[in-house]
């Protein structure tokens, strides 16, 4: 049973295991459904213990609903809610006393290991970059996301795919590296295969950024310790010959979108044709388990999660519309990397590399401490 | 029968019905695919006549093969070949004696309506740069496609995807004009709907030349007969909210082919689920028909045809890996621009927003005459 005494002492969120600080608001089916994503989670993983940020009564009282759950939660009275049409800029001004802020803090402050949210992701990267910093060797974070794919492992990592809009040839660079660093430690992968989103495979082709990225892509590859497999084009992204797909944020969002869009239109178009004749009903009851292999393949709630790479602390962004199923792979996502020791080996990765520029009298990116 | 005599005098294309202008070579599949798909579409269309372009003695003898098609066709004879390999600026200095020169050259001559090759893209732009010249008002042509959609057409329009890797807001206008042209004479929209590809739908989001064209986008819409309905996200393309979509050939380019990657990825991941079990191959035979349904509604041959716009000339480009069917649909394509009148029309409406620029006192863009 929870206490509903605010001034009962925080519970300790470090006994036992891992803890993910998760904002419970923002989303756009409110508290109630992060809570649900947080009691399935806490259900399939006895390692992970909760912070969780919002407006206290409400969260006691969802909290204390779930059997066992009180007493894995530690809750965070925060009044204020990030909305989604709140412009970054506006949100800057009054995120002290956010639910986000405080989510953020956790992390900021060594409580937790890493950080949900299902708030706008604008907020969500500018926050973050103010609370938890780059990591030294970066001058634009990225949001990597995990793309089904005919690859082994079943998905790609593909990055940026909407931190910022723009991206010059170092950025580029910094993000093969973050990203192959997310597979090695999100997808098992000893030695990821990068490749560089462009309009074709020819190495004339691509704007000016993507050519130098491309000439510099070998050298970086040996020192960050993965396969550089040059240029890929949209029809590559569920490929089985390439891991991890670096692209400017502009293009990421819109190739992200397209095929989220796609695949729920053809999912759609799916459903239609066996809802057309008794038959094809029939056909469809016959193969229901087929059917719903094949949607649990192509179903974004099951990779739900964005991850923000180069800060100083993991931050995992949940899809707005996340149901419980969506918030609970958001937190697996979350746990997997706090516990793979990903956020040090990243850091160690880049200051190793960004040391070697300068001993190699190279400019140091923007941002670099 | 055909003549094999290559001084016999060339048949009167112009005798009857609408001349389409075909490449043979440059396709994947060779010139018997391109004449397969001459004569599905000379089979379907008795008004379609056609001058076709490549090797003659080959053509004469593919041609003369099928039943009927020579009467048909006139046979330009044309020894090189463009391949897919050859960089635009390669295919300049050794254009004229390619089929792809002879095909544009017939367009060109006034002989053919409009022309088709499923020929490398860059090389044919460029070619047909040189050929056919830029409409006045024009700086940068594009590649329109069309895009399943759940509007009731069943299709979008989306350019550019992939003429060029850049776009400023004034080329963005114009793309808006050209794709609202071609949705009226090729989808038979009276008033197309057109909204401008972004990363979110709010006023403050994107780059620079994308803000700027928001903002000029209503007068033009208003000049163009078109509704202008904002920003549009990836997942928006297959909406009903939006019939033409435009972007820059670069973000188009990766989105067209990303879209296409994905719903291959789920019908092959569709394929599988049926192959799993004695059960679900029984389902798969009862829902044929439904299954036949739905691979027609997302089969990329159907739509097989990207649209050059913005020169003195209809060009459609064909997948290089098409089949006959794939020929065909380009051919159709081709024949219905063609039938509309639509490059008339696209001349005079940009001939009469570019006497209007000029009349306000806008500055003309490049490439204006």
């Amino acid at each position: 049973m929870v206490s509903a005494d605010p001034t009962a002492p925080p519970r300790n969120p470090h006994s036992g295991g891992v803890v993910i600080s998760v904002d419970a608001m923002g989303g756009d089916r409110g508290p109630a459904v992060v809570v649900a994503g947080i009691a399935e989670s806490a259900e399939k993983n006895p390692d992970i213990r909760f912070i969780v940020h919002g407006p206290g009564a409400e969260l006691e009282r969802l909290i204390g609903r779930r059997p066992g759950l009180a007493a894995r939660c530690d809750i965070r009275d925060a009044a204020n809610v990030v909305t989604m049409g709140d412009k970054p800029s506006q949100v800057l001004r009054k995120a002290e006393g956010t639910s986000m802020w405080s989510t953020l803090e956790s992390v900021r402050q060594g409580e937790a290991m890493a950080a949900v949210s299902c708030g706008n992701t604008g907020a969500l990267m500018a926050m973050s970059m103010i609370r938890l910093r780059k990591l030294p060797g970066v001058n634009r974070p990225a949001i990597a996301c995990l793309w089904p794919s005919r690859n082994p492992q079943g998905f790609n990592v593909m990055l940026d795919v909407g931190a910022d809009i723009r991206a010059d040839a170092q950025d580029l660079l910094a993000y093969a590296l973050m990203g192959a660093a997310y597979a090695r430690n999100g997808l098992g992968l000893a030695r990821p295969r990068v490749g560089l989103l462009n309009v074709g495979t020819e190495e004339h082709k691509g704007r000016p950024e993507l050519k130098q990225a491309h000439e510099l892509m070998p050298a970086s590859a040996q020192a960050a310790n993965f396969d550089y497999v040059g240029f890929v084009e949209g029809g590559d992204l569920p490929s089985d010959h390439v891991d991890v797909i670096v692209t400017d944020g502009f293009t990421g969002n819109v190739a992200l979108k397209t095929g989220e869009g796609t695949a729920k239109l053809v999912g759609d178009f799916m459903r239609d044709a066996f809802s057309k004749s008794i038959l094809s009903k029939f056909a469809a009851l016959l193969a229901m388990g087929s059917l719903k292999r094949l949607q649990k393949r192509i179903d974004p709630r099951r990779v739900n999660g964005g991850v923000f790479l180069g800060l100083n602390g993991t931050v995992v962004k949940s899809h707005g519309s996340a149901d419980a199923t969506g918030v609970s792979a958001a937190i697996k996502l979350a746990f997997q990397l706090a516990q793979s020791g990903f956020q040090d080996r990243l850091a160690a990765r880049l200051a190793q590399i960004h040391a070697g520029a300068e001993t190699d009298g190279a400019t140091p990116t923007e941002g670099a401490s």
